[in-house]
Parts: structure tokens; sequence; C-alpha cells
């Protein structure tokens, strides 16, 4: 190994600490830190953040990564960590200092104004705000640099390599198999999931999930669950990898569903393989590849039928006044009911990327410039009535519903579809390497499955890119083929159609 | 004000900021950080000591600072910072930095070594590495500079100014106040604490401590408790102030005089006047003026006789079984029994100072060669039956109870007293401006006291020099009497002598 690369390693792994000291101090603001705590707290990440900043940015890391570039031993692992660094050095040092202080400027009031605006149901307070982030978003793309359209641009700092030109046809195929679906439900008989919402104490809930997270395989001497008012996974290196999760006591979904899903992104982080840990390629290494990883442990596993098979007398013995009267059937319908709402994070599987779709169409068409931000609530409402047939009572339920991009993020929604559909895909090999799948889960047996995740997805980090994993990991590429087979098989059995 | 100031001031925030992200770090690996963070936490911790060394110490901040020194507007805030960070450049410059990695590498094998040789009960395993940290203490005492002995250079760390020349006198009176009191005390029956140790739930001690906290003026709003294997207190800013506890089902006192010990340095910290926040001069002004805050909560408050006339019925409420048969009288007498022992945190009142002593005079013939570190362990048991009239059974709960040597700490034992000195000087100002305080506490009203040590220490941060603070709150320097006389009259009232 060079000295350059050495050298380049060091300073990179500088950075990366003052990074993770930066998501400690904001793990303990969303946990534990008193109210008192926040104006010294902004400063401390802000010098963390500024600090590291200028330590990547530097003429010295630029130096070094250029040598190491030129000169470096070519193994697969240099190779991969020389693409992320420059990747990160490049996104760093393209975004003029005027623009990255203009965004962190117009976004910090953007979320007072937004979260003041969504409370009074007031689109027009949000507006002006709306219209500078849109701009600072098309300015970004402009900075970042792209070939075909802005979208691309901002959608790689989240998903390296994914453009519109692959999303679109992704994305129509998810309608056509999404609407036609949702139109037949439609037409069954309702769900009645009342019983999800009786009275659960809540600490009773925590202590289930946690129980449920041991034996799926969270490591807790690598991690811990706290609460929080948005529930998020974080971590500071593979030993040490935090969820949170909200107790709800009329809402049975929300803490289980929730852990298991911070979980699925936790697991992610605790397999990264130990020599990639501390520097640039530890860690996850897209936010669709997350998303894989939390759907996949939050609906192929949690809510299927076999999972219910191991839990639910467990449930019940927890919860013996409010579900002794609910059949393990029952109980497994209600969580999986289908009913198009308003809002996104309370939608169920099949409804769910109807959701997202809209607001990549939305994205793209306020960044081209096809839509106004005045009239963007008109066509957010069209959207809704078009694909799931519900018109949003007010804009707190439509437009104003998400905290995305009052905190400037465009280009971020597509990912949760991403984490959807390759899902289905890498459930399709785990049944395809272990056919009695559904008997080891209804075992409470994850003694396969999450090796199988580990030695597939987790173990790699940023080695390889989210296309070359997917295509290693499943054989193929993207491909929404098997998400939609998922959603016609379960939902068609559910609802008998 | 100065540009060159404006910059140091801006420089300094930063290198502030960064401490302050290592004491979240380290705040966090005390209470929540699972096990597996230990390598990772480590590395964190090391990137932002780094970082902030090299910022404090830098040709940039050297030139800020005597830029700023040379043209200042000589007002008195101006001048105390530039005191306060001419004094922390100082240290951080005038020890090599070969030195302070051989510190760093020899006291962080020290610190195993000790835990294991105490728990063996075997001094020669820790005798070489004391033997090196005696010699790195001489090392560093003469890169920092000292007038008259190698200990001032020392003791000045933590206590600005404080020298053997007057520490001497001091402890003399000290020794002479002590060593009768404790005598005289020996001829009386002894009491009978053994109430102390019987069963308490530790989250009702945690409850019931938590509502003293509260009622003495502790804010919530801007800290906490947690709990912690070692108690502490630890802030980010006055806004964040956060101790911790333990609970020991089998000893009443730990929880709750901890807490109160506690709760007086975090009152210092939450009462640093707002505009000295976030820099140099915000935080305590030495180990011994913290420490004179903790000890005046925890014994000139907390083991007084108003105190628990005040509170006593409410623990009895608390722990109704356990103590349904103890008066209030003999539970003021068990928490204030005098019994020379052998461990210095078990001391009471009376005999602690005397642990301290023997320390601050061990610590001195080491350094000074007049004792081998062969020879301590002797030494040390000689001056126990001198001074406290026992003999520790061995040298676990001789000399090697102490964590401080292992860490390099050598010239930090005498701020313990220092502070509970000045604790009595304080708290016969307290009595001259409110004659009426003891039937305040005994109505559980502190809106007399916080206020006077807010206005009296607190608020001042580190604005005035240890000596100048004594001086403007006390009228005096530091002075033995005050604290010899309360020892008398509180203990020869309680033992009737």
């Amino acid at each position: 190994m060079s000295e350059q690369f050495t050298q380049l390693q060091a300073r990179l792994a500088d950075v990366h600490n003052l990074n993770m000291a930066g998501a400690v101090l904001d793990w303990d603001q969303q946990t534990y830190m008193p109210q008192g705590g926040v104006q010294s707290r902004s400063e401390q990440r802000a010098t963390l953040s500024k600090i590291a900043h200028q330590m990547l940015t530097s003429e010295e890391t630029s130096k070094l990564l250029s040598d190491a570039e030129r000169d470096n031993d070519g193994y697969e692992t240099t190779q991969a960590f020389l693409r992320v660094a420059r990747r990160e050095f490049d996104h760093a040092t393209k975004l003029p200092a005027a623009l990255v202080e203009e965004t962190s400027r117009v976004t910090s009031i953007a979320q007072e104004v937004w979260a003041q605006a969504r409370a009074a149901n007031e689109y027009s307070m949000f507006a002006p705000h709306l219209e500078k982030i849109v701009d600072i978003n098309r300015r970004t793309a402009q900075a970042l640099g792209y070939e075909d359209k802005l979208y691309d641009a901002l959608l790689d700092q989240y998903e390296e390599g994914m453009t519109c030109a692959q999303l679109d046809p992704i994305f129509k195929q998810l309608k056509e198999a999404s609407i036609p679906l949702i139109q037949k439900i439609a037409q069954q008989p309702a769900i009645d999931d009342s019983v999800l919402a009786r009275d659960y104490d809540g600490q009773t809930q925590k202590s289930f999930a946690e129980r449920v997270l041991d034996e799926c395989g969270f490591d807790f001497n690598r991690g811990r669950q706290d609460l929080s008012v948005h529930p998020f996974c974080t971590n500071f290196g593979r030993g040490d990898v935090r969820i949170t999760t909200r107790l709800n006591t009329n809402d049975l979904q929300s803490a289980l569903f929730g852990s298991l899903h911070e979980m699925g992104h936790a697991l992610y982080e605790q397999g990264i393989a130990p020599d990639l840990d501390g520097n640039v390629l530890g860690g996850g290494v897209s936010l669709g590849v997350h998303e894989s990883q939390s759907r996949l442990w939050e609906n192929q596993v949690g809510r299927s039928r076999a999972f219910w098979k191991h839990n639910y007398r467990r449930l019940q013995e927890k919860f013996s006044t409010q579900l002794s009267d609910v059949s393990e059937d029952d109980f497994y319908r209600a969580i999986n009911k289908v009913e198009p709402s308003c809002i996104r994070v309370e939608a169920d599987e099949v409804t769910y990327n109807l959701h997202i779709i809209l607001r990549y169409e939305m994205e793209n068409d306020l960044l081209e410039g096809r839509l106004s931000v005045a009239d963007a609530p008109e066509a957010w409402n069209a959207k809704m009535q078009q694909y799931l047939g519900v018109t949003p009572p007010d804009d707190a339920h439509g437009i104003l519903q998400d905290v995305h991009w009052s905190i400037g993020a465009m280009g971020y929604f597509p990912t949760y579809s991403l984490g959807n559909i390759l899902s289905a895909q890498l459930w399709n090999r785990v049944l395809e390497s272990a056919p009695n799948m559904e008997d080891q889960i209804a075992r409470g047996d994850f003694s396969v499955l999450l090796p199988w995740l580990r030695e597939n997805i987790h173990r790699f980090g940023k080695i390889y890119t989210p296309k070359q994993l997917v295509q290693r990991a499943t054989g193929s590429p993207l491909d929404v083929a098997p998400y939609a087979k998922y959603l016609n098989d379960k939902f068609g059995t559910i609802y008998g159609l």
C-alpha cells in the first residue's frame, strides 16, 4: 500500500470520526437531551460539520486522493475505497460554499415555517419557502452535474447511479401492477382492523418488540433501542447501532412494525464486515438498498402469516384482555388491511408506492418548470384521485404532510420504492436457497435468513455500487416483477381475489 | 473589540465545541453505550482530542492570542478571556508532544493493570507502572515550570495559583483540628447506622433523590440524571448539565448523598452567566471551587438537622417498612456517624481530609525522591495508623484503592479538601446574610441559598482566579478556621462532647 494511500485513509478516518461524533450528538438530541441544550448543541454540531467539511475538501486531501488514484495496488477494496472517497470529495467540492450556506439558512427557516403551516393547514405560508427550495435544488443539480435530467443529479446523492431514464419504466410498471390490484381489493368487503386501536400498554409493547428483535438477531451488545418522537436508525460504527421507536397506546402497529423496520436498517449496519469499519466503506451503500432491508424485515417477515404463527400466542399472552377474542387469522388480516388513504407513512404495502410515484412526478415537474409552486396543491390532489381514488380533505393531509421538502431533500422519495422492489427480489432468492423459509419463520428461526442477508448484502458495505450489489445478490438488475407478484399473491389470498 | 480578538474567540469556540462534543461522547460511553462501541468510541474521541489540540496549539492561535494581548479593549471580561486562553494555550504547548503521547500510552496500560492489581491485591503488579507515572509527573512538572516545588506545577493544573507553600500550613491546621476531634469521638459510644443498610428499592431511591434535586433548584429543563458505575457531573454548556448516580439497595446513603453532591457541581454549571457560555470563560473556575459547591449541598445542607426536619417524613413514606422504627434523630445521627476507616470515598466529614493529607504528603515524597515506590505501601499504612488509628488489612484497601495515580493524576487530591474548607467559609457568609437559613432549609425553601451562590460564585465562571473569587465571595483568603469550627460544633453536638 502506498504511503499516500495510508495517509489518505488516516485523513478520511478523521473525517469519518468527526461525522460519527456528530451522529452521536444527533442521537442524543433526539432521545435524551434536555430542551435547554438546543442552542449549544447546534453550535457543537456546526463546528463538527465545518471541520469535517474543511478536512474533506482541503488541498491536502485532494492531492492525496489524486496521488492514490494514480498509484495504487489495484485490489478490489482499494479501488472501492478510492471510488467512494472520490464520490464524497467531488460531492463536497462541487457545491459552492455559498450554496451550502444558503441551503442551510433557507431550510432551517423552512422547517419551522413548514411545521407551522402544516399545523395551521395553510399552504400559502410554506409556498414562498418551497419556491426557494426548488430553486436551490435546481442550482444544486447544476453544480453536481448530470447528463440527462436535473433530477438525476439529486437522485444520485441518495442512490448512486440511479437516473430518471431507469426509474420511469420501473415506476410505470409499478403503477400498472398496483392500481388494478387496489381497484379489485376495493370491491371486496373491507377488513375490520379496529382491534389494533384498542388500549395497549406502551412498555409492554416495547418489551414484546425487544424480544422479537432479539429473536430476529439484533445484537443488543452492539446496539440498543430507545424512544424518540420520530423513529430512526443510526450507527457510530458496526459495534454501536441504535434504533428508536415511539409508543402509541392506541396503535399496536406503530411500535411493533416500526421496530422491525428500524431493525432491518440496523441489521445491515451490524453486518458490515469488520475490516470495513471506521472509514468510507463502512456503512450501507445507498438509501434504496438500506430500505430493502428494513422493508424485508417489516413486511416479508413481520407481516407474514408464518411470523404470526410463531408470535401471535405470545402477543395474546402479553395482551390477554385486548386480544382474547381475536383469532390469529383475524389479526393477520388486520395488520394487512389495504385501504387507500391520504397519508404516506400510514399506507399499506399495496398503496404505498403510489404515494412515492406521485412525489417523484411532482418533484420532476417542479424542477423542470412544468409545474408552479402555486399550482402544486391542485396537482397533488388530482394525482391522489387518479392513483388512489381519494382526495385529501386539506393540504395538511396533502402536500404539507412530509418533512422532506422543508429540509431541502428532493430526489429522496424514490429510494423508498426502490427498497420495496428490491426487497421482493431478495426475498425470491432467499426462498430459492431455503424453500422451507416459511417453516423456519413459523418456528422463530432466523438462523438461515440473517446469515443469507449478511453474506449477500450486509458484509459488503460500500464495496460495490448499488447496481453491482443488486446484480450480484439477485442475479438480475432491479426488476419490478417479483414485487408485483408478491403483492398479487399475498393480497390475492387475503382478499380472496 | 479588535478583529484579532473576534477571530481568537471564534477559533477557541471551535476548540470548546470539539471538547464539548468529546464530553457528550464520554457521557454516552458511561451511561448508554453498548459494550460493542468501545473500539470505535475510543477512535472518535482520539480524533476529537487531536484536532482540538492541533487547533489550540497552532501557529494561527498563537499569533491571534499574542496580537489580542497586545491590543485589547482592557475590559475585565476581555482580560479574563485572555488570561484563561493564555493559560490553556501555554499548558497545551509547554508539554512536548512526545510526553503527551507517552502519558497516554503509559496510563492506558496502567489503568488496566491497576484494576487487576487491586482485584488481586497485588501491589507488585502495579509498582513498575507507578514508577513510570511518578517519573512522567516529574517531567510534566518540569515542562510546565514552577518556582518552588515540582508539586506546584501539578497542583496548578487543577487549582490555578495554588502552591505547597500555601497548602502546607492549611493542611497542618486541618490535621490539628481533625485528629483530636476524632480521638474524642472515639471515646464516645459508637452510633449504630445499620438501619442504612436495610433493603431499599433502587428506583424508589432514585425518584426520592430527583424530587429533592428539583426542590433544591436543579433545573431538569437544563439537565438530567442517569445511572452509571461511577457517579459524575458533566456539562455541554450551561443549558445541558448532567449528573449520574448509582443505586445500591443496601446503602441508602450512596444514591441520595451522591446525587446531592453531583447536584452541587451541576448547580454551579447551570448558574454560569449566559454571556460566558460556549467559550473559555464558561465553566467552573477550579476543582477546589467546584468541590466547595458539591460539598456544601451534600454536607452543610444534605447532612444537616434542618434538611431532615423537612425530608425525613417523606423518606419514611417512601420506605415505610424499612424506616417505621427509626426516629428522625436516630436517622440524623446514622448519616453523620464518624468512624475512622480505610477507604477515602466512604469516609465521613471528620476523617475525610486526613485521607487527602496522606495522599498529598506521599505524592510530594514520591516526586521529590524522598520515598521510593517500593516503600510506598509501608509509608501509606504507617500514616493511616498515625492519622486515623487504623491499618489497612491489605493494599487493596490501602495504597491501591484510588484510580487517580493510574490515570496519571498527581496533584489532584488536595482539591477535595480545598473544597471542604471553602464550603465552610461560604456557609458562614450564607448564615451572615440569611440568619434564618436553617428555618428555610427546614421548610425545603432554597429561594435564598441558591441565588446567593449564583450571585457570589456561579455566575462568574472563570472571570476571576480561584484566589480572587474566594476573597470576593468570603471576604478573606482560604481559611481553615470556619471548617474546623463547623466540624467541632456539629459533631460536638452529635457526640455530646
